[in-house]
């Protein structure tokens, strides 16, 4: 009924936990003749909550695709589950959000193109015209939609439309440097991955290398974290850090970050697209 | 018939990869009134090996500890699994070979002492008389085993019978500046843990952080991995780096070294005492 | 008129910048025979100020060392430099305090004895009577003085005589968990180092890790600063970090952490006591 | 005579150590009107040798550029320098050598573009036809040379010529899959730089991941060297890493790899044309 070609299905779940969930989705897969590849559960003990990210091959299953969430109704009712199910082949439409400074942007189609990373960016929105040439060079649509203090809620509106009309299921900020409205955030739900350019939750808000060399640090770090209402305050999804010194101006920070915002959103968008992340209030879980 | 006391058991498996197996053995620990608080799995795509390490508490399981791995023998033939069973509260008795150097034994001691680290150190052995009174501070039995070119099989002999009489089940190797046999190797397989003064594979044999300031690197690294025959060529359980520069001598790098020394090590054994490592060959799989 | 053990005289310095520091210093340095065996510097282009390391062998050098500040008063005055003068052999007396957690307070004993950080502990001053025993060990005196909201500034009072009679010109924070007033760091001005348990400025305040981990980061470090009359905010000598997941609870965050608290407590009391570090407003030059 | 325009000199010199050459350095700069704004020097203890980087600002200097070498000669014989004498505003040509993978590439074009790394590539030339576009795109001129077993010896004959006729000062591995000889290697003594795609020296010669997966490390890396002779053999410049783990096949170390390469590549192309690199024998003096 399925292809032998590696596809694989992805639950994603998470419920209360009590005894024998594991059995019981080993059980599931293994009476529809699927082979779980990997399975990967945590237990967080402040809340009592199970997660569980299980990956099967979807050859030699007896389920066609859309029959596998019906089935596994009576297993999501007995443990009060919230659960997805994914497909490996299901390649996400993307649009990535950018203004003046182009470096995610460029990696992240670079890396597209060469196969490294399974998304389909299907549309480039910028508040300045500068990245058309480079979007067209990787053959995607550009959309210009320059924004002032006074058109920013109709900017906003245009956005989200060319996104919806584009089919987006997954949005990226690469370094976009608008806030969003809650409205905007809410149609998107764990589904808006930000980079922000410091170690949060240090140096919110604007200008953080600035902020850093102010402070003197000796360190700056990056952070790649899903939008919400609240600025800079969502799931943080990974981070990373680099060491400087005194003889780094606030520029230098800017370049040497620069360097670990294109990795760590890139990391965070595989993390997204391959199914390892669970939103569990203010924090997330990231499956290997 | 088991405590409430959170005491686990852990099954570390491993086997040729098959459908079935992940809910053959959770099916078996729910079956028993176990509830597994932590799952993770590997498979090995080069040789189709399947790891599995399971933890489930024994608080409300059926079976007596002694009960479990008989009552596991129909899956360990179904699947041709190797399979070993271990309790959270099994406290391992621990070796400790020392010579000169010992701030990784007083690591070792101060984290056991402090409950960081659940070993029961039982005896350190070491060719030197230097480290008596630190062993004594902390309560632990210390015997002095010189060795010449001459004695040398005579003293590893007596360092074996050391150990067999403490009922040690781990050897650490905390800065034992000794090549050991073949034969005292295989009395503790994938037991004895070496601390190596290398990022593996650079730098084998003696000396290596002159090796390293005469190649002129710009990282130095050490090697936490289980002694093999083969000297530094066992398997890695942890490594860990840290960045030097043309103003570190070769002292220098030891004296950096020698805090990753203490952590490395740390980080393997508790990996090991905690039942997260399974060999694979010349590799490991080490779970989180 | 001086050894020749390689003893170095240090000089720190800084001032406004304007051109012929750098000659005029070396220039110094070469008339009175010192060979400079390190010379480092550093321009603060946001301020115009620069900061100087020179150090030089004292051995053929033609002034004694009480000599060298006067004689060097004139360039100190052309330049209106800020300039220490210290020796190599100055072994500074330390005054450490702690709370519970002695990890700090044993690593920075156990490097001292070993010969690894030039200090002469003097004395060790607890709220707690637990490390008498540790501090007895090393053969430091161990002073405690139990502090209760009543008696906070009488304690410190006492605190600050003890450190006074023992002659103590560093001051190290070792797991201090009592605010320090004012005045009390007033006295030691940029001679006191805490170790503060995060990645500074993120989670200031009370338990670090549990923020950390209600936050949801993905890393997290370990700041090393002097310590000023503002909680939290001095000037940052060495930070240091490691990644962490969300298996991580608050205290697999606290046990990760603390093997950092030790490595970064020790780096920057090894650069301060190497005259290594000096402070401008609320950031520091650290030469290597 | 020079602009004010902040450009600067830069002296990279060695010498054999003996006391006053700091002073007599700074002293010529000073009596010709240049404004020190770096001085960083470096004594190798285990040779005896001395290493200086000085950087003056040509505005106020009495000399013109060609004059300055000439003005050092005595400087110069007496201390037995090796000295250079290069200015911040001459960009260095460069050629970039390149096999299939694009990504280290793609990211010095880039780099460069946004004005981010002061060089100017002159030419890209590959063994493979694809990249051909690529530097189309950045302006750059593609010379497309394929090479089998027996065209080897004129097929690097003729990238020499390409080199040599657009006047490259500075060629770059980027990636570059043929082993170069050493008659071309002398070419451009300490001005070739390769990106070794392993933590050198372990995984010397080719297919380093397949090698590091096979021996099971914990930590991957990456080195930037000097070419020389002796393959895999040349100073290093600049290193880098990344924690891996059982779960990463070779294929995942590539992927992790490469962006790593990419940053450690810039890195160390950015210390040698900012002048930052001393090569003493097989170790490099890179000043910060």
């Amino acid at each position: 009924m399925n292809g032998s070609d590696g596809t694989t299905a992805v639950l994603l779940l998470s419920c209360p936990d009590q005894p024998g969930i594991v059995a019981a989705v080993a059980d599931f897969v293994f009476r529809h003749g699927g082979n779980i590849i990997d399975a990967q559960q945590h237990m967080d003990r402040t809340d009592s909550v199970f997660f569980q990210r299980v990956e099967f091959l979807l050859d030699g299953c007896d389920l066609a695709r859309e029959e596998i969430e019906p089935a596994l109704r009576p297993l999501i009712d007995r443990f009060a589950m919230q659960c997805s199910v994914q497909f490996s082949d299901d390649i996400p439409r993307v649009g990535v959000l950018v203004s003046r400074q182009a470096h995610c942007l460029v990696d992240l189609l670079a890396r597209s193109r060469r196969g490294e990373l399974p998304i389909d960016v299907s549309v480039v929105i910028s508040n300045h015209a500068d990245h058309a040439e480079v979007a067209e060079w990787f053959g995607v649509e550009f959309v210009h939609l320059p924004v002032t203090a006074d058109t920013k809620p109709a900017q906003e509106a245009a956005v989200q439309s060319a996104l919806v009309a584009h089919g987006v299921t997954l949005v990226v900020l690469a370094r976009y440097m608008q806030i969003l409205s809650g409205e905007f955030v809410s149609r998107w739900p764990d589904a808006i991955i930000n980079i922000h350019h410091s170690f949060l939750p240090a140096f919110m808000g604007g200008r953080p290398y600035h902020q850093a060399h102010e402070r003197g640090v000796k360190i700056v770090g990056v952070t790649a974290h899903y939008a919400t209402a609240e600025l800079d305050d969502g799931p943080i999804i990974d981070q990373d850090v680099v060491r400087v010194s005194h003889r780094d101006s606030a520029s230098d920070l800017q370049r040497r970050g620069r360097d670990l915002e294109v990795v760590v959103l890139a990391r965070a968008v595989r993390a997204h697209v391959e199914h390892r992340v669970l939103v569990h209030g203010r924090r997330t879980v990231v499956f290997d």
